[in-house]
Parts: structure tokens; C-alpha cells; sequence
């Protein structure tokens, strides 16, 4: 039996939930109120010293990193490519998503949309934004003749980058001239067992 | 035959040419000097539409991000662990050093070291430092009772790892309490084949 220590808006979370969705695997999910510091307890520090959310607990053991849970979790199945170098294209887009997008495009949402507190943020969203339009413009070229990420297959890449891309409006980006991206979103919303992320 | 798109004083790809050699791996190197904004030309973005180094070049196709390059190289290896939940173990680190490490202990020694422009970035720099410590504190708890960061053996999270920590002091980070991590240095530079970074 899997355990997820989640947060429902989280869009790291939602990666986990909707692979497992995807793959039919039952988990129960511990709810952990991050807003609360409640990944920064004595006690949730034991299960990952890094004091962040998601925490996939596989028997005893615990696995943080929501690209490494969804990696794990993905293994053997469709949803990572059987080519060699299709395979480190999906692990090439996943460590993208962590460096050069989740802190641009997932943190202005954190501070815009769930902590409601532009006002204090001002001066770090202005220098971020162009950040995240770099990000989204790197995968707007590259959707511009394909259909997904790696391997031309739904892969976890396409999750890892889907998660916090189709919430940017959140964090105030305007996604109106990104249609390859919005047609992408399209497609990855068709997939068979696709859940929606829990609206904030 | 591999070609290595390469800045030498960069963590990043030191992690290549590190396990290359480890690997017994030949390749040509072409060298991309960031500083004069190599990596933003027309032509490199052709190559990498994200504008960064290390890119592989494997026969006619390019894989930017240094942890996907070490992962595609040496899949296979002694260097990935066999066993599944240790392997993602091993990705979990290498997303680690991606966000919550790199951002940190490598940009530092690039703004203060490689660019010798400590001054326009002080304010960058006192925000940051504070998170590149509780990177550290995370690794030398892990390593106060483990040799190494996955499957008990050295692998690619250590390389991944060990490419921009052991050079910290160049961001002017403390490591003289870090005895954990130090003796993991040495295990490091112990391995086979094994080679230094190139000095700045």
C-alpha cells in the first residue's frame, strides 16, 4: 500500500495523483498543510529532511521528489519511453521543469494564488516572470511540430510539465498566444483516467 | 562517437567529463565559453533552445541537462543502482541537487568566482546563501550514517552532488563543520578514474 503526503493545490502533488490515477494504483493520502509549516514539523522532517511535500511512502521507506516519486511509480509501463535516448529526453524535460520552470512558473502561483500575497512579492515575481515566459517559450517551440515531450508518446514527462503549465494564469501569465502549449493541454486532458488538479 | 558542448569551470559538465572517464567513454569536446554568451547565439539554440551547457551529442541528436546526460551514459553501469526503489532514490538526489542545491551553492561561486562580481549581487547573494546551507545540512545528515547518497555505492546522485559541493568554498561557503561531507569528498576522489574539476 502507497502513502502520499500531499498538499491538494500543490501542482508537484497533483503529478503523483494523476500518474496514479493513470495506473490504477490505490494510495492513501496524508494531508499536509504546508500553509500550516506542517512539512517543516520535528516529526515530517523524519520522513524527508528536505521539508517539502510530495513524500511518496513506499512500505517503510519514503521517497521525496515528485519526478523521482512519478518516475518510480511509471516504471515498466507506457508511460516512460522503452528507447534508450527517448528515456534521458524524459528525464531531460523533467530536470527542465525543476530548474528553469517550476521556480518562475509554480512559485508566482504559490505567492499570487494560494499565499494571496503579491503585495509582499512584488519585486521577486518582476524579476521571475521573464524567467517563466522563457520556460514556456522553450515548450511552445518544441510542441510546434510534436505532440509531446519525449519519445512522441504521453509520457512522464507531459505530467511533469503539465502539472504547474496549465495553472500559470494563476501566477498571472497570459497563456493566450501559446497554442501549441494549449493544444498540448488538450491532448493530455483526453488521456484515458485523466483527473482534473483540485482547484485552489 | 560522443561530442561534450562544454564550459570547463562549470559543475555541470565536469559532471560528464567525470563519468565519461569513469565510463572509459571517448569524446570530442567543443568548448562554449558562457561568459561571452556562446550558449545564446542563434546557432546554439538550434542545439539547446534553453541556451545552456552541457550538451551531449549523441550521433546526430543533442540531450541537454547534465543529469540526464550522466543517466543516459551510464544506464546499464555500475553507476545506477539494479534495484528499482534505489534507482529512484538516486534520481530523488539529482533532483535535490537541481532545486534545492544548485540554484544556491552553484550560482554563488559563479557570481562571486567565475564572474568576480560579488559586489551587483550582494542582495542575491545574502537571500540565497541561507538555502544553500540547508542544502548542505540535508546532505551531511543524510551521509552521518551512509556512505554514499543511493544504493549504498557510489553512483550518479554523488557525482550529481559532488560536482558543484566540493567546490562551494569558491561561493564562499563554510564547509569546516561539514566532516560528513568531507570524508565523502575523499571517497569520491578515491574512485577509479576518477579527475579533478578544471581550476578556475
Amino acid at each position: 500500500m502507497y502513502k502520499l503526503y500531499n498538499f491538494q493545490s500543490s501542482g508537484n502533488c497533483y503529478k503523483i495523483r494523476l500518474l496514479m490515477n493513470q495506473l490504477g494504483i490505490e494510495y492513501e493520502s496524508i494531508e499536509v498543510d504546508i500553509l500550516q509549516r506542517e512539512s517543516r514539523t520535528e516529526e515530517f522532517l523524519t520522513i524527508n529532511p528536505n521539508g517539502r511535500v510530495p513524500v511518496l511512502q513506499v512500505g517503510e521507506k519514503y521517497l521525496p521528489e515528485s519526478n523521482a516519486a512519478i518516475w518510480y511509480l511509471a516504471e515498466g509501463s507506457k508511460f516512460i519511453p522503452t528507447d534508450r535516448f527517448e528515456r534521458a529526453q524524459a528525464l531531460q524535460w523533467m530536470f527542465f521543469e525543476q530548474y528553469s520552470h517550476e521556480p518562475y512558473i509554480a512559485t508566482l502561483r504559490f505567492w499570487i494564488s494560494i499565499l494571496k500575497d503579491k503585495q509582499a512579492n512584488l519585486n521577486q515575481i518582476e524579476q521571475r516572470m521573464p524567467l517563466g515566459y522563457a520556460a514556456l517559450n522553450v515548450m511552445e517551440s518544441h510542441l510546434k511540430d510534436r505532440d509531446f515531450f519525449a519519445g512522441n508518446a504521453y509520457s512522464v514527462a507531459d505530467i511533469a510539465l503539465y502539472a504547474y503549465t496549465h495553472v500559470a494564469e494563476e501566477g498571472e501569465y497570459d497563456l493566450s498566444t501559446y497554442k501549441h502549449i494549449k493544444r498540448w493541454f488538450s491532448r493530455i486532458e483526453s488521456q484515458a483516467a485523466y483527473i482534473p488538479i483540485v482547484k485552489i
